[in-house]
Parts: structure tokens; sequence; C-alpha cells
């Protein structure tokens, strides 16, 4: 079993948002392959909100609803990440919210074949 | 780029949870929303079971997903998400198990129009 | 409200993998059910890839989605955690990419039914 430190990086963005003609989940998964990082995964939220939907002073669940969330999930190093970020600030249109976290990376072997 | 320090709440509950004649998990949304809580996130899990259902003796797949599993994720200050669920311990019917997690947001900007 | 240090072992697979002819995530869950782990969640991701799919070297979005991403999410005190993942290495014919992190856990109680 190896073991690494490493970085999850979270982006929080809405299934409409769209970069490059497509949607933006699927081009920051594409350049996340593109610039080989070790894994990304993209999930669809049942519900939410964030920072850009502030400007909505009446809560409507059912208008929230027309764009679910998107969380992408990246592991990387550290290093890696940031210039991963620092890439994606360069050409992202809109403003993006994002968390880092520490985690511990492990690669379990699994057992031979009989 | 902005960096600040928070916190990610996680929330573990069942679809079938109710409050207030609603979805526990919609409920708790609408609750972060009025709060002002800077984001929140719904999601909603394949299979899986919690403390609670561990009242089931004889584990059967099919019927732990009568219940489907949901999480709920915010992020803010710790201040904020401390606040929050003292408010929530204070509402909830039934026992919630949650977990707490420092983490690093940044607020990326984005490239100017063109 | 009780509070206890606790690790989220979060572990990425595919929809496709297997576990003595079930679906590996199936799998993975009951095992952690049968060991009284405190709780396990599956979650089906949109679209990703991760350190097995590298092998790809044209990036096919179409092809990446035949065998979409599955996360499990199991949280326990470390020391359950880190037993439950040595009998899973033993176990599992494939090898498994693994996050872990601490975390806080914390059982609300909820307010006296009236």
């Amino acid at each position: 079993m190896s073991v690494e430190q490493g970085c999850l990086l979270r982006v929080y963005i809405g299934e409409g948002d769209k970069q490059a003609g497509r949607p933006l989940h699927e081009w920051i998964i594409a350049q996340a392959h593109a610039r080989q990082l070790s894994g990304a995964t993209a999930y669809r939220g049942l519900m939410g909100f964030g920072p850009d939907t502030r400007v909505i002073h009446t809560f409507k669940i059912e208008r929230l609803a027309e764009n679910l969330p998107i969380t992408i999930e990246i592991v990387d190093s550290r290093e890696k990440v940031d210039e991963f970020l620092a890439f994606i600030e360069t050409q992202v249109r809109s403003g993006l919210v994002i968390t880092l976290q520490d985690v511990e990376i492990r690669h379990l072997q699994g057992r031979p074949e009989h």
C-alpha cells in the first residue's frame, strides 16, 4: 500500500454554466484529463444554492432546481492542483468558488489473482 | 484570487426524513439559504446505511434502498456553521449525524470579457 | 451534542467493477455493514476519470461515460477505517485508489417531542 500526501479540490458550479460552447463541468474534466491530473469526478446535486444565487431575494425551491448544482472533485498533489487552478482562472469567463483540503492518498494493491 | 479559511459541514440523512411537513433535506437547504450561509448542496446516494439502520439485524440491500441516503454539504466560516448547527439542533425532531472539516475557500475571478 | 474525532474514507471505483459476482460498490457497502462501521454511502458521478483510464490516449467523453464513476464514503474512527482498509486490500482483485481525511463527528440530539 503506497501512501502520499495530496489535495482534494472541489469546484462548485451549475449544470447550465458553459465554457467554449460546452457544459462547464465537461470542459473542466476534459482540461483535468488533458493536463494529466490523477483523477476527476463530477456529481450532480439534487438541489442547492451558491454565492451567485444570493441575488435571488425570494427563495423559490422550483427556481433553484432549474440549474442544478454540479460539484467537481479533483485529487492530485498540491502542486499539480495549484497549477491547474492558476490555468483555470485564466480561462473561465465567470467567477468560481472552489475549496481545497489536504488528503492522504493510498493506492491499494489488491490480492494477486489465483 | 481571494483565500479564506472555512468549514465544510456534511449532514447525513435519509430521503424519507421529514421536518415541518416537507423533506428534511429541503428544509435544511431552505434554512441555510434564509440564514445566508454562502452555499449548500444536497446529493442523493445510490445506497448506504447510517447509525440508525444499525437496528436492522438482517442486512437487506433492497430494504436499505427504500430510503436512499441524502448528504447535504454546507460551506461557510466556522463561526457561521457553528451557529447554524446550534439552530438546527433546537429544531430537528430526530438525531442527526454530521461531520465538520476545515477547508480553504477561494474565489476565482475568471478572465475579463473581451 | 457529542463530539468525536473520526476519519472519512473515500473509495473511487467504476460502476462496472465487480467483486464476488456483484457490483464492487455493493460488495464494499455490505462489508462495511457486516463489520459494523458507523456509516457508508455510495454516490454515482456524472462523468470522470481515474488513474486506470490513463491508458486511454484519446480522450473520448462518450467512452468514459460507459463506466460511470462511483465514490464510496465511509465515516468511523481512524482505527476502524484502517482495519477495514487492511481487510479490503486482502480481498479485492484489482488496485483501488482511496483517500483519507480527518473529520470531526458530532451527533446532534434534536429537540424532545412535544
